[in-house]
This record gives structure tokens, sequence and C-alpha cells, in this order.
């Protein structure tokens, strides 16, 4: 993990842009967070292209670090100036393709979009987790924030660090992921925009259905894609401070 | 109306039953309500008999009253001590019947039970707002908390003293409240548990949908019908707050 700048904050939280192999990421850790007293660490995942959403990516990072967290975002395989995958490239032309045409998404174009991006993105969070909690100010419990969803659900399964998570839905949810959700048992907020443009409702409420977990809760509120209100990021970041503080 | 008991809480709480007419009821006043800064209201609406809900309606409303709220409870027409409606008691017997033998229940069953209720609960309502506002230590906007969901919606469609509405997800919706749904604009607030073994999820979504309000939000928790969490109870008190304090 290597630094590449560093800003300070007028109230003391400290904003490092860094690279992790060729990954590049930014982590904010608040004024609080000293060795012996380690910020848990919040996970801001994204649909890829850090620098288009760094001003929306910021300010959840900012709300979780007013909480005491610490927050790490980095960019998405094959998003960004990371090199493109040919087989997700091609998968990514074939599903706008078929929404153009105005023709139903088939599974197997979802399983050949997502399924690699999962495989690819869940060991790059897992080396981010390695690197990040090995700094003396980090430490404790962790959690997953946004999308892509089924990344965050891998996450949730396979990952024992992460103890919580908040996901925001999202449709194209490979069959073998909405059954790995049957699997997860972390407790999950899961946010939904009922009205987003991008998303198919029932997907996301058939795979809010299928997760295993004691506590789930979901959180619909009114508007498009972008346009969670200000108190339903509230309620996520007050679900994170139950679960990891 | 006419208070029959009175009781002072350690924390300054007044607790009082009363009668309106023949119509019993509790109310809740915080300390800090006084004539020079009178406390806004929540009614704490129910599906009927104060004396078995008593714990759970006390709970409710001393949760509101610990944000500065005032609260108050009736018993619903033909509940309780109250007297019954041969035509309500007759739709709630075929209700029953259906349930129990497996069929679906008419739409008519429904009208005949819900929309009478309606039709006398909010009237009732309005003229426990005129007594309890006409109070000096009690004032300002109102908002109603709970089912009967239907009477909810006719209240915060016909009330214009009611400003806000946190309602508990329920079935048998009659379509006239489904229609008067979409004409509703105050901000809400609906509740849903998941798995509740009274409630078609399904008719709670729909309806959920159809609401006209530009701020709508909701809250669907793991559980059965009496196994709201406690954090859903203290999302549905910040939103009170936001909207009436």
């Amino acid at each position: 993990m290597h630094f590449t700048s560093e800003r300070r904050h007028d109230d003391g939280v400290l904003e490092r842009d860094f690279t992790l192999g060729d990954i590049p990421g930014t982590l904010w850790t608040p004024a609080s967070a000293t060795a012996s007293s380690p910020a848990p660490l919040i996970l801001v995942g994204h649909p890829g292209g850090l620098d288009r959403m760094r001003s929306r990516l910021t300010g959840r990072a900012l709300r979780s670090v007013a909480d005491g967290f610490a927050a790490v975002t980095v960019e998405l395989p094959g998003s960004g100036d990371r090199p493109r995958d040919p087989a997700i490239e091609q998968a990514r032309a074939e599903l706008r393709g078929a929404i153009q045409a105005g023709e139903p998404v088939s599974d197997d174009i979802v399983d050949r979009l997502v399924l690699p991006l999962v495989e690819l993105a869940v060991p790059e969070w897992q080396a981010v987790m390695d690197a990040v909690l090995g700094l003396p100010e980090i430490g404790g419990p962790v959690g997953y924030s946004g999308g892509v969803i089924s990344i965050g659900v891998r996450l949730a399964l396979v990952e024992p660090r992460v103890r919580a998570a908040v996901l925001f839905a999202g449709s194209y949810i490979p069959r073998a992921i909405h059954e790995e959700a049957r699997r997860v048992t972390i407790p999950l907020h899961v946010l939904l925009q009922w009205d987003d443009e991008n998303n198919d409702r029932q997907a996301a409420l058939d795979l809010f259905d299928a997760f295993g977990s004691e506590e789930k809760t979901l959180h619909a509120n009114m508007g498009g894609h972008a346009g969670v209100p200000e108190f339903a990021g509230d309620a996520a970041a007050q679900f994170f401070t139950r679960h990891l503080s």
C-alpha cells in the first residue's frame, strides 16, 4: 500500500489517496483514530469509475468518518484507468444492446457480466482489508456499504471480517448470487430507491426476501438512482454504529 | 373530555385516562409541555381493544413523549367495551370464516368490514383532536401513528391538522381506500413486518406504491406482527421529530 497524496481536513479528518499494486483508492481516517483506539472500517462500494463518483463517494465516506469509522474505496476491476477484461466488456456491450433494443436481459448475459466482476473484486477488497487493517490506527470489525450488490453479497458470505452490510439494491443479480444470498447471516440494511430508473424493483424485493440474515431491514425511498435522501444516509449510518462501534 | 384518572411518572410524564362522550382513551403529556411551549400531538392508532393492547400502546406513547410529543389513544368503535355494530360484526365473522376455510377474502367482505370502521373512527379521531388540542399545553401539528392503516389513510387525506403519518402495513385494504391513497400528499413512513402472519406483503407493497406523497419511506423488518424491532421504533420517532418538531 503506497500513499500518493495526503490532505488534512479542518476537522482533523485525514484523506489519503493510495495505490495497492495497480489499484487506486482513497482512505479517510477520523482524527479520533489512534493505535490505542483504532477505528472500525467501512468499505465504500460503488459501480466503478472513481473519478466520476468522487463527490458522492467522498460524501458517503465523510458521513461514516463523522461517526468514528475509517472509510476506504478502491477502483473496481476494469473501471476508471484500470485495464478492461475483454469478456466482461463483451457482456457489458450485450447488456447495453439488449436494453437499447428493449429486449429482456438474459440470465446468461448477467452471469457473464457480473460473476467475473465478483470473482475479481472480492479478493481485491480482501487485499484492501489486509492492507488497511494493518495500519495501527484502523482495526476492528468491517462494514461493506454500497453496490455492486453482488459484490456485497459475496463479501458478506465469504469474508468473516465483514460483520454488517448496507447494500444498495440493484438488478442484474446472477442466479448463483441469489442462491448465495440465502446463506448470508450478517445483519443487513438494504437501500432501495423505489423509482430507480436503473433497477428492477421486483428483483430487489426478491433478493431482500432471499437473504438468510435474522436481522435484515429494507429502506425504500422515493426518487431515482442517485436521489437517496439524506435521512436515509443517516439511518444507514445508525445501522453501522449499532453493529460495528 | 372528562379525565377519570391521573398518574405522574417519575420522569414527569403525566398519564391521564379520559372519556370523550362514551369513548375511553388515555393521554400522555411530557413534563416539558406548557401553555407557552405546547407539545405537538401523536395519535396512537391500533386495531381495537385498548386493554389487550395497553402495554404496547403505552410503550409507543412513551417513546413519542420522550421526544417531546403528547400522545393520545382511544378505543376503536365496536372494540373493548364499546357497543358492537351488527353489520361490521357480520362482515368480521365472514372474514374469519373465509380465513378458516382457506378461502380468499372477497373485496366485498373487506369493504363491509373496513369502510364502516373508517367512517366511524375518523370523525372520532377528529373529535379527539378538537378536545386534546384545546388543552393549553398541547398544540401544533399532529401525527398519526399505527394501524388500522385504512383509518390512517383517510385521516391523512381529509384532516389538515395531520401533517405526517407512520403507518403500520396491513392487508384488507378496501379498493376505495387504495384510490384515496393516491391523493395523500403528506410525508409517510410505512412500517412493514416482512413475515407478518396477519398481513399480505404484496398488498402492503402495492399500497405503498400507490401513495401520492413526495416523501414516503418503507421500512421492512424481519419478524411477525408484534415483533417490530426497537430500532424501527427509533427510526419512526426520528421521522416524527423531523416533520413535527
